[in-house]
């Protein structure tokens, strides 16, 4: 049954040109000319209904886009990971809904454009402009908006944030009053991947590691390890209920810690690409970890994993590489906004497929709520799409014809695959991606027409929008756009 | 000896080519075309020094740029501001930092582009996103900031604002605490014009009339006339020091409320049109008070009398015209940001010149700190220029080459008579304003690489702002945008 199911999928995705095996059968392309679907398949690929699957988000912070196997890395070594895509799907067009931690945990978090409530842009102390409405602690996602977590446990998951949450250091905005039951990581954006001496409490200092509400844990552990182990531990004890885990790892972000034995696994490299290696490894370890803890209780089979990445690779900070993409962390270059997104549910998913359309981590919130066995329909402060119908074959439609961006001046959209990128300092430059993903010939002058129509479609949007709550100080926005400058190139695979 | 003055004023102004008498002499011409100045000119012409005169800013508020006589209209009547502009200089090109009145004010008052300081989007009560660090009466100039009344305090100046206030309702912010000795007027942005009954505090609602610091003022005389009556009382109590008042109008803000006696001066007219002529000539009417008091006093020849405007004529709830200019309050085409200015002073500047370069609002702090007898070298924190020098022909360079607007994501510049303004919306506009002053004919296509170098130029300047300390709710932000379609070609003249 499980084989058939799988064909029937396959077959389908083949025919609607949304989803694809990556060994094209000739036998199965020519049965599939006629461009229906019929009831028995359509039974066949609901499959996922009721199925109430375990759900495993495992989460990247700052990641290079090539800086994985199945992306074609040759210097990474993520074997885990990379089974995640063998035995799944890897998405090749996916996004995030900005191009920082912050905005981009509170977009997947929400399922919602995070400007829509206020969460424009990154929250980070001492970054701050003081002309800001909240800053340190209070910079959180406000208590009106239902987080991933919140969606989940009302579906009857038991929940669980393992890692940075990034999204409010103040204590109404943490994980265990936003939808977790579980919590074991840091409150804040990033910190040591090694034991810090307590000289503070949590609330003076949003880096240290607790466990629960309020309890310090700091562990002598590797961080990283440390956050698997958490998951592994809450699997065991949750292995006959349904539950949500966002293992959220602060790797590869700065500092950029990593154990000398993982040092040692790259002779070839060095410098910042060394460490980064080393930390993308003990990372992949710990996914590792999770995936076993899945086989070995028997519930691999019924669970969503996912592993994706918060924002492009800042290459000045933590040498990630971006390519084939130009663009880092922070600007609105695919390789700020792009991110590696593979996705394995083997009682749903076919192995060893692609899918083709852009999707966004907004879609996670409606994506997990579906999967729980919740009704998306009409889903209140939603702007993702359940993705379940399309990764199946039901729908055959682009999930998102139009994504947006946004901070302050700077935006940008695309736009089935037009891309306006909309500057303060320069004109608005156009792409398609289709043919220029590294977004080096700007066709602004040769369509003014679009141009003009993807403006209006930006500015529609932006109608939408709250005003943000807190702003960085203006000389951020001076490095963004130097950054951007910088990377406009991509760099070439390793 | 004055005759003789105005003369050379008048021959060097033809010199320089930036300020020439109405009616050309040949003769003149002839004699000018040289191109030097002689050092006994220099002289003459630096006469302004040491005269410390009283200095009388009259200000209206939404007035349109062609209601009144001296720039043409023949409906509206205003007699004694055109005596103004005969007995002294027409600025041809005169800017305020911003299309609305909030921070218009803030830039006027400052002599610093007021996004420097985060008074970036007007303060309105009601208006505001809830995401603003301010709101209410907390809006206002910081008290970091040296205000009008602060710097001429500090020449030995005896000063005072009558009427609208505008840039902070809260105590701290009161005109008698930021460097104005006397206030007769109210702390917020508009209010009626007739006696309105008190039934809470001055705290409560910014609308009332207050004399002093916490006085309610309300009176049974028609505000406008109420507000020249209390300035000839100022100046007849302050004949022998010299004096500074900023004579803040309301009009012809809305709400649209006229004595019937003057409406009746305006049988031709109706609606909203005829309520603003009446408003427009009470305006006139009590500016005629003042200056009468100035001459009957014997003070008028050493009184720098200017009459500006806050921003663009809001069509649509004023019916202001601003012809030629296409545009309104709250945008940055040149209908929103262009201003009525004339100044008079007797004893200085030659009667009957036209100045035709760009100046701004941001000059009159340095302007009125240079004629009371400061030093404007090195003025801390003001972006305004001293334009004495430039009125007397001293100067023979453009005051600014390059003038800045923003509000958010939209901005303008204007860099000798190239304008470009940046939009969310559409792509940016740019304009030969010597050739185009109705920007009309976008030349954006036809010179890319000057696109280019003003956007660097918007972008630079950003750079050195402060982010808003509040600001509107986004739906205000298409309702300018929807506005300056609405008005995008220019009025007739009547």
């Amino acid at each position: 049954m499980r084989l058939f199911l799988l064909t029937l999928t396959a077959m389908t995705a083949g025919l609607i040109g949304c989803a694809e095996t990556k060994n094209s059968n000739s036998e199965l392309d020519e049965a599939l000319t006629a461009k229906t679907i019929t009831q028995t398949q359509k039974v066949a690929l609901s499959d996922y209904r009721g199925k109430k699957p375990n759900i495993v988000l495992l989460f990247a912070d700052d990641a290079g886009y090539d800086d994985f196997g199945f992306h074609g890395s040759k210097v990474m070594k993520t074997p885990h990971l990379d089974s995640i895509a063998k035995d799944g799907m890897i998405f090749r067009q996916a996004y995030v809904s900005d191009p920082t931690c912050g905005p981009s945990r509170a977009g997947l978090l929400t399922g919602r454009y995070q400007q829509k409530f206020g969460f424009e842009e990154n929250n980070v102390p001492n970054f701050m402009s003081p002309n800001s409405k909240f800053l340190g602690a209070d910079m959180g996602i406000p208590l009106s908006e239902k987080t991933m977590g919140d969606r989940l446990q009302a579906l009857g998951y038991k929940t669980a944030v393992f890692g940075k949450w990034h999204v409010g250091g103040a204590d109404r905005f943490h994980p265990t009053k936003r939808g977790f039951d579980e919590f074991f990581g840091f409150r804040g954006g990033r910190r040591s991947y090694f034991k810090r001496k307590v000289e503070g409490t949590i609330k003076e200092d949003l880096e240290y590691m607790e466990r629960g509400f309020g309890n310090l844990a700091e562990t002598d552990t590797y961080l990283t390890d440390a956050l698997g182990e958490a998951a592994v531990d809450f699997i065991e004890d949750n292995k006959d209920n349904p539950f949500l885990i966002f293992l959220s790892f602060n790797a590869p972000h700065t500092p950029m810690d990593a154990r000398p034995e993982d040092l040692e696994k790259f002779p070839e490299l060095d410098g910042i690409r060394k460490i980064n290696a080393a930390m993308t490894l003990a990372m992949d370890r710990a996914s590792g970890q999770v995936l076993n803890k899945l086989e070995e209780l028997g519930l691999a089979e019924n669970t969503l994993v996912i592993f994706t990445n918060d924002n492009g690779g800042p290459t000045d900070q933590n040498a990630g590489n971006n390519y084939p993409f130009s663009g880092t962390k922070s600007n609105h270059l695919e390789g700020g906004i792009r991110v590696p997104f593979v996705a394995k549910w083997p009682a749903v998913i076919p192995a060893g497929t692609d899918f083709e359309y852009p999707v966004s981590t907004l879609d996670l919130v409606p994506t997990f709520v579906a999967a729980g066995g919740g009704k998306t329909d009409g889903l209140d402060n939603v702007d993702g799409v359940n993705l379940l119908p399309h990764i199946v074959g039901e729908e055959t439609e682009r999930p998102h014809q139009t994504l947006f961006w946004k901070k302050d001046a700077r935006a940008a959209v695309r736009d089935g695959d037009w891309k306006l990128i909309r500057m303060p300092d320069r004109p608005a430059e156009l792409y398609d991606l289709s043919k220029d993903t590294t977004e080096q010939v700007s066709l602004a002058s040769e369509h003014p027409e679009k141009v003009k129509e993807l403006y209006k479609k930006i500015y529609n949007w932006e109608k939408t929008l709250a005003q943000p709550m807190w702003q960085l100080d203006r000389k951020w926005e001076d490095y963004d756009i130097t950054r951007m400058d910088t990377y406009r190139l991509p760099h070439e695979q390793d």
